[in-house]
């Protein structure tokens, strides 16, 4: 693997505190690669950010359509969710209408990122459930899937026939035989790629004019996600509020341990990025910056600002620095 | 500033998905590195793990006999605290007994740490106060020192006579001239220092053995740290988890954004260390490591494991990968 580039910083008192380096590429829609820093060969494991891809074979067989799911529920297969009452409350009536109840979810329970419904738990001295886990709308799309072809119950068992078909699916549209997989946090097996693999199926998605059954469902997942921002992270998160700035330009979507992906239509162009740290707020950081750069969103949007915090504020308010692009990636 | 090295990695799937690089030096009692990784002339902020230097003025002075402080808030001078009940009522009734209310303090609010006090003010409907502020015993000990000497209210401002008298014993015991300070998270002035001066610093504090007016300070605050390692921090939390396991033999302290440091006594030595991209588990993976590699905390103490993290689990249960120290770090 080659040597990543220095990409974020943070800086206190004039003095640089924090680096976080990483890889990146912009790919074109014939998979040519526009500009990369770092090492694009880089392997890594897409985790959340290739939710598209794992909705893909759903979508393309047309299961998707079979089971009558709308936008909406396209948009929560690729979701990281807050787990608030618009995400549960969806991902709960879906699974009523597979005839299924919260117990078929193998994606495991964690306490959600939103603040109401966290708290409405607490109070009600209730705990969280597998509907709450960011990824249950994911799992609800692979369940979709899992019932249609009367395969067994263990749907991430990386040989159940739905991973199999993920696994190709993924294969072909990253261009890359993968190397492997590993678990992901919500149980389900992720396929590794590098992130010229990432890109190259994010500039697929972002060239996809329908015309077969991959470009169309490339497209539908695609506009999914851009008509349903809350839907795909949550109020305050990063990709729900990009994703609305971008009014329609860009489909994003962030993963656990350092990976950001866009999908940019207009511009037939795809990113994928690796923070190597794994920083959240470095990979926010640096997506907001690259969708700066091309003309995506305006520099003074304030979901662009969230994001690449020139100004971080202690809990008293004060200004006690900020973050600044590496010079090696603007 | 010289390269860092690779510190702790991140595996899933039997491929390397994270890494953390930084710094570190292990210092003897005279002020000698008896080992360094990566540059231990970069110059740092210590965050949080420099209390002890910052609590120094205030005893060496006299002003914290004068004042009746016990070793427990001696120990929560030094603190990170979870604003747990522990925490939070024995600040309450410092301020009481210097005749100050919450108002007084120039933290900050924010959310505690601890879960049983961040429900019970849910529940409550309750805010956080600037008591529950990690904090919050620095700067009650901040208000002791400010009160004897009779100084304005503003104690965080650079020029305050308390922050002047910190500035003095961290150069002296750094053994080298701050280049400066950057605002702490709790509104303070954090003095830099190389990752050298730090490492400094902590093996003064593990040399000391009385005598004058500084040694004296030194051995209490190390033992106040060491008699009440909840205190310092809280259950669950690495130092406090640690603190124990080293049973005496060392004082620790975490800082934010990737700081680091021990004290051991028996031993006469010091740690620093800073990892650059600022990451809580990879500081306090590399820290249980070098306390392991000194013979300090045995390598299966519980303690260890949950900071060394051999195998990570996801919301299952299931196991995904683990952290690994880097070859270039053992």
């Amino acid at each position: 693997m080659g040597q990543p580039v220095s990409m974020v910083e943070q800086w206190r008192g004039g003095r640089l505190e924090c680096r976080h380096v990483g890889h990146a590429v912009i790919v074109d829609a014939k998979g040519g690669i526009v500009e990369s820093w770092g090492d694009p060969g880089a392997v890594i494991y897409p985790r959340s950010s290739c939710k598209m891809l794992q909705a893909l074979p759903m979508v393309e067989s047309g299961i998707a359509d079979h089971a009558g799911l709308t936008t909406e529920q396209l948009a929560l297969s690729c979701a990281s969710h807050r787990g608030a009452e618009i995400h549960t409350a969806r991902v709960g009536r879906w699974l009523a209408d597979l005839g299924l109840g919260e117990s078929a979810l193998r994606c495991g329970s964690h306490w959600p990122g939103d603040i109401p419904e966290r708290d409405r738990l607490i109070i009600a001295g209730e705990t969280p459930c597998q509907i709450h886990n960011n990824c249950s709308g994911k799992h609800a799309g692979f369940l979709t899937f899992t019932k249609h072809l009367r395969a067994g119950p263990e749907y991430v068992d990386a040989d159940h026939p739905i991973q199999r078909a993920i696994r190709q699916a993924f294969e072909e549209v990253t261009g890359e035989e993968s190397p492997g997989y590993g678990i992901d946090g919500c149980s389900a097996p992720n396929f590794a790629t590098s992130v010229l693999g990432l890109g190259r199926a994010m500039a697929r998605y972002a060239g996809a004019e329908g015309g077969d059954a991959r470009s169309d469902a490339m497209v539908r997942l695609r506009e999914a996600m851009m008509k349903h921002p809350e839907l795909v992270a949550g109020e305050g998160e990063a990709d729900t509020e990009l994703m609305r700035a971008a009014a329609g330009k860009a489909a994003i979507k962030g993963g656990a341990d350092g990976v950001h992906i866009a999908i940019l239509p207009e511009h037939g162009l795809g990113i994928a990025l690796k923070i190597m740290d794994g920083s959240d707020k470095a990979r926010e950081a640096a997506i907001a910056s690259l969708l700066v750069r091309l003309g995506v969103i305006e520099a003074g949007h304030p979901a662009v600002i969230r994001r690449l915090q020139p100004e971080m504020r202690n809990w008293r308010g004060l200004v006690t620095g900020g973050l600044r692009i590496s010079p090696e990636f603007q």
